[in-house]
Formats: C-alpha cells, structure tokens, sequence
C-alpha cells in the first residue's frame, strides 16, 4: 500500500522531469521507472535482498510504465512542472523513508542502519531522476530546502514505533505524512539549513 | 561469443566517447572498461549473481583495454566520432540485450523479468559511459531514436524464442542484428517518438 | 586503521567539495558520508558482500558525519578549496586502494580481480562525489594527473606482498604512502599521460 502509492508519486515525478527536459515518449517512461523504483533497488542491493523487489514484484514497474504514460498523454511539454514535480516527489519521499526504514528493520539491521536505509530509499530514486537528467540532486543544491531532514527524522520516528510496538499502518502513515508536510512547507516557506552563502541564487 | 562481441563493441564506444571528450590514457581504457562492463554488472548486481561476471571471467575487462588501447593508439582526437561512437553502441545494445536476457532466464527470472534485465544489460553500459562523461544518457535526450524500442522488442523475442524452444545460436545471433539493424536505420533517418516538441534541436 | 583514516580523508574531501559548491548543511553532511563510504560499497556489492560495511560498522558512517560537520563549522565557503580537495582525496585514495584489495584477496578473489576491486575501492567514492556535485570525475578529465597509474601500482604491490607473504600492517601503510606521494607529486608538478591533444585546458 504503502510501496504502491510511493511507486505511482515518484513514477510521476520522473515523467514531469522527462517532460520539462523534452525528452520523448521512452525517456518519460523510463525516467518514470527509474526514479519510482531507484530507491527501492538501492535499499535492495546495499542489504543483499536479490533479485532485487522491482524484478520480482513486476507491478511495481507496470504501475510505474502507466504512469509514465499517463504523464505523456495527459501533461503538455510547454507546462510549468517544476512545483507538481516537487510535490509528488514529497509525497514519494515521505512513503519511501516509511517503507524502506520497515524492510531494513525486518531484514534485521541495526536500528541506527534501518535509519540508513530508509533515508536511502526515500531519496535515491529522485536523485537517479535528477543525475539521469543532467541536474544535481535536490540534496545537493544550495538550498534543499530540507530535504533530508524530514526524511532522518521520518526513519528515527518508524524504529521507535517499531521498538515500542506501536507500528501500525495508521502511524506509520502517519509519520509518512508527517514528512511529506514538512518538506513541502519547506518548499512553500523556502526554510533552509545554514551553510549556504547568504544572498546566492537557490 | 555474444557477449565477447558486446564487449568488443561497448569498449570501442567507450573509448571512442573519451576521445570525444579529450580524456587522456587512462580515461580512454577506463572508460572502455566502463562501459564493456557495465551492462552486465548492473544486471549481475540486480539478479544477485555475484561475484560480478566481469570479476571471474577476466578476459572481458582484458578484452576492454585491449580495445580502449587500440583506440588511443589508432584514433586521432580530432576526428568525427559520434556517428562511429553511435554504431560501435547499436552494436554493443544488440548483442547484450540477447546476452542479458538469456541469462536473466537461466537465473529463473520470470519472463517478463528477463525482459527487463535483458534490457538493462543492453542500455546500462552505455547510461554510465554517457553520464561519467557528463553527457546526459542516449534515452533521456530529445530524440532517443528509438534506442529502447528495439531493445523492449528484441528481449521480448529472445523469451519467446527460449520458450518456443527456438533458442539457438543462429536465431539469437539473428535477434541481436535486428535491434541493431532497426536502430541504425532509426539513427540514419532519424526516426524518433512522439513526446518531444516539434522543432526542438536533438 | 586504514579504513578509519580512508574515511576520516575521503569524507573531508567530500565536505570540501560540498563547501566549494556551495551546498548546505545537509549537502555537506551528505556528500562527505557518500564519498566516505561509496568506493566500500561499490566493492562490496561487486564482490556480494551484504549488508555492505558501511551498513555493519556503523562508526563509518558516524565518523564521515563527524568529518562533515567539521567542514561545516570550520571551513569558509569563500576559501579557495580545490587544492586541500585533492590532496584529502589523494589521502584517501592511496589507503582505500590497500585497503580494498585486501578485502579482495580475503574474499578468494583472483589476484587479478582483487587488483581491480582494489582500484574500484580507491577511485569509487571520489567519482560518485564528483558526479553527484556536477563535475566529471577525475579519472575523466582531459588531464587525471596519473589519478589510476599509482592506484593500479599500489594494488598490483599488494598482491604481490600478500603472495610473498610480506603484507605486513608497516609494508602496507608503505604502499599506501607510496600510491598517495605518486599522485600528489602528480598534481603539483602537473604531471599526465598522453592522449589528451596538447596545449588543451585541463
């Protein structure tokens, strides 16, 4: 549930990255693909869980190739994508931290390692999206305006929940949302970390 | 003997993209050892066959120096080479998608996984050549000319062939001159997918 | 002890870059653990061992957020940072080369194939730092300043101490001082292989 919604987000994010870059229709389904199981694949490869899930749960690329199509057909080239882009890349990345912190604790990691994963698998697929398009990743820009803030503290909150057992699909939605709300009033408010020089362009 | 031609090909395409770009010894031989490889270590990291093959059988990255040499030692850097580079990469995109698949099948992949991992075998070494060298990958540009199309096709025949009990070396051999005859003649006349804007520079 | 310092000089040289990009907080922290850790974890994933390192000896990742977060408060963004850059980096290469073809040969490696992992080792994290801050990486730039020439050396000598049953804690720190005196000596006195055409910009 979870790993579906997060898929169909990030699968949109990659087709709005592929129109606002001009690619054509194979670019858009492929970024689609990239961006929503990228993370995923990530998180499989660095804990040994091989085939990785997109290779064996062969929905998750099915919905992500819909996905992407739905973005050619309905989605005009000439359209400002940046904000929806930026917005259902919030939404996977909330979904993701949740899920991919879920399946390094059940793969018996170390909680603080769990942290790791999750934090890996709700920013991974964005930043293949990003490097595959010829950007620098979100993470990585002068302000990213909380990126990755949101998503350590979503991870910490999923291995309390998990050690005090109170993990539930509610909360656990809960704490997806939690991050989502944060990073996107993160965008609207434009908050960002010291450590940029003041006055330089976003 | 498909995947000694594929090796062959990438590694000249690699060698031939660090001309391109003005590299000296080592990014020419680095980057043919790069993208001779790649494609079939992504493959071999998804599927969990690891030890990568490129780290036991040994002559493939032997075999990319070799050919990464023989491109510093015989091509100028001032020469024309994005349409040698484009061939020597149909070529190679040909032979690793069959390759590719065929062993995603023989690792009990379901069909539609070999598909994939064929596919992935076929455009993953020249992704990584394209992006090491700061060039955004073939698929991802404005007109991809059908790279992926005859890739999806040609891995779909080579399951078909395999569970028609067809496979034979002549028929894949067949297979893989297909996807690169069909990806030529997308390159010579520049036929392209709808999605990007009429007009746009490739 | 190779690998803390490898990471403590890798990590640094992530921050620097982070820094002379002009990222924030989160951009620094990040950069400097992926540099520390990426080169590890590429060889671990090509040689299968998961949960790779990084993920099982958590004080990696703790000690590359420490490195970080130096830079952060102790590094001006202003600072003219390329120099100290290359030579953190070149700290971290000549200890990671050692370090990874050990790992290579204890993993019953083929001698030649430990050589590579070891090169990997040295090379993959400062390649994915260049490449997630929007450079081409060293090894392809029109000049690398012999960036792989030690580092192969260096994994060549391991090899052969280990085989001769000399790979002593002293012999290797001694390969590793060697790999990094070769390519800091490179860079300062500018020196490069062939290939690139004459007179071209670095």
């Amino acid at each position: 549930m979870l790993s579906g919604l997060g898929i169909l987000a990030f699968a949109i994010s990659g087709g709005l990255a592929a129109r606002e870059h001009d690619m054509d229709a194979i670019g858009i389904v492929a970024l689609a693909v990239i961006t929503a199981t990228g993370g995923g694949i990530t998180r499989d490869l660095l804990i040994g869980a091989q085939p990785v899930a997109a290779l064996v749960d062969l929905w998750m690329i099915a919905l992500a190739v819909l996905s992407g199509l739905i973005v050619l057909l309905f989605v005009g080239a000439q359209e400002r994508l940046r904000r929806p882009l930026l917005i259902f890349d919030a939404i996977g990345l909330g979904l993701f931290v949740v899920d991919g912190t879920m399946k390094g604790l059940s793969f018996g990691l170390h909680p603080g390692a769990a942290v790791v994963v999750g934090v890996i698998t709700g920013v991974g697929g964005g930043a293949l999206r990003d490097v595959l398009s010829g950007e620098v990743p979100i993470i990585f820009r002068r302000r990213s305006q909380l990126y990755v803030v949101p998503a350590v503290a979503g991870a910490t909150m999923v291995v309390l929940l998990q050690l005090l057992g109170w993990a539930t699909p509610l909360s656990l939605m809960g704490t997806a949302v939690v991050i989502l709300a944060v990073r996107i009033a993160a965008i609207r408010f434009d908050w960002h970390l010291p450590g940029a020089r003041f006055g330089s362009p976003g």
